[in-house]
């Protein structure tokens, strides 16, 4: 039985401030949470008899069996699943070693929650385990950018910092995607890198720009006709890493 | 004044039914209907006085005067703009012959609306001029893929049609992304050709696959990791487009 006021404090999850105040998140549904269960240190777990009954293994600081109906009332999605668990936000440390190592991504001022979330489930295909985030990018622990991630969350580390205070002790090549830079396919790609990609409406700001010393444009094709005006970013950014990745 | 009635009509454009019974549908906001306007037969277009006088060139069949707090009733987004458009459901044909000439892309049962908009807009920035749909895809006129699209609906023609009626009628070579695929950096790419792309959940349909001589696959990194399962298909669709438009 799920009283009124967990279901109150789960419901509250939905805001950053309510987020801060607890250092907790919200995970819902059996694959999101069966792939993040493990990863996190889990206070509460809500979740219909049937499906306790097939995750024995399941553990958590407080288990409560809820009916559907309860569930649904605590849940934030359009559709409530069977199960929503609420977790402790990890303290992350960026290694600035393992920078120099790796493709690493940047991302100034991505502000929708789902573009975030779909980058980190992006990240994960490509093998990049940390993303540096601008202070005015969308929060990682917001219960959209949670969804989106499909549980890529567990995996990829997501810092946030001032991205010139993080540029600026980077020693390897920096890359941007600009719509006035050159074709990434005439470009030499490093192996060890940081790849920056800008927000949704304006691209990559004036205060970021000057650290970026290698500017790659992503082509339309036939190249030059630009019928749209751009990528959607997290599409940019999976095209941009999978030339990255590209066998050379 | 918008009345009652036409609030009732716009908000009912939400429902197949009701967009195949009136032959229309919905698109939201300046950058939208600005995008639209010329490509379509506008119904019926809402707006403020202050944009009606920014856009004195708009024609449409009627036009309605509102304020803000009325279009706001008549809108279906979160955050009401200040101009929609009532838009005739244009009649597209394929032409068979175009299909030898080209890259098309083909979708097997993408169910949610917003990858669908996505990959018309991606459609639109890689040059493919048709879609074809399975007719058990999201519908392009449901409003949320309208506003998906960002415009690129004027210039992406989408068909729907089974399958297995037009794959069996194609001559060029079809490809279709699959799991255990050949990886699509160690194959040749053909530039007239059909792309298949499957559903968000479970690929490419069995009753699709006898048709796909070439079966692709999109590598993660390092190849085989595999951490999350898959690629979102509108992010999978833009990754094999890139490569299939990539300069040899």
């Amino acid at each position: 039985m799920l009283g009124k006021n967990k279901i109150k404090f789960i419901r509250s999850l939905e805001r950053k401030k309510e987020r801060r105040e607890s250092g907790c998140f919200l995970a819902e549904g059996s694959k999101l949470v069966g792939d993040t269960l493990d990863a996190f240190a889990c206070e509460l777990l809500v979740a219909t008899p049937a499906w306790l009954q097939a995750h024995r293994e399941a553990r958590a600081a407080e288990i409560v069996e809820a009916a559907p109906e309860e569930i649904a009332r605590a849940s934030l999605l359009t559709t409530p699943q069977e199960v929503l668990a609420v977790y402790r936000i990890p303290h992350r440390t960026l290694d600035a070693a393992a920078v120099e190592e790796r493709l690493t991504l940047a991302l100034d001022t991505v502000q929708d929650p789902g573009n975030l979330g779909t980058i980190v489930r992006i990240a994960d295909w490509y093998g990049i385990d940390d993303i540096v985030c601008s202070p005015a990018c969308a929060d990682l622990y917001n219960p959209k950018t949670v969804q989106a991630t499909m549980g890529a969350l567990s995996r990829v580390r997501v810092h946030y910092m001032p991205l010139p205070e993080f540029l600026s002790q980077v020693r390897v090549p920096v890359y941007g995607t600009f719509l006035d830079g050159e074709n990434i396919y005439t470009q030499p790609l490093a192996e060890r890198a940081v790849l920056v990609m800008g927000n949704e409406g304006s691209g990559i700001s004036a205060e970021v720009e000057p650290y970026i010393a290698r500017r790659l444009f992503l082509p339309d094709y036939p190249e030059g006709r630009a019928a749209s005006e751009s990528l959607n970013v997290a599409v940019a950014t999976a095209v941009a890493c999978a030339e990255f990745r590209r066998p050379k």
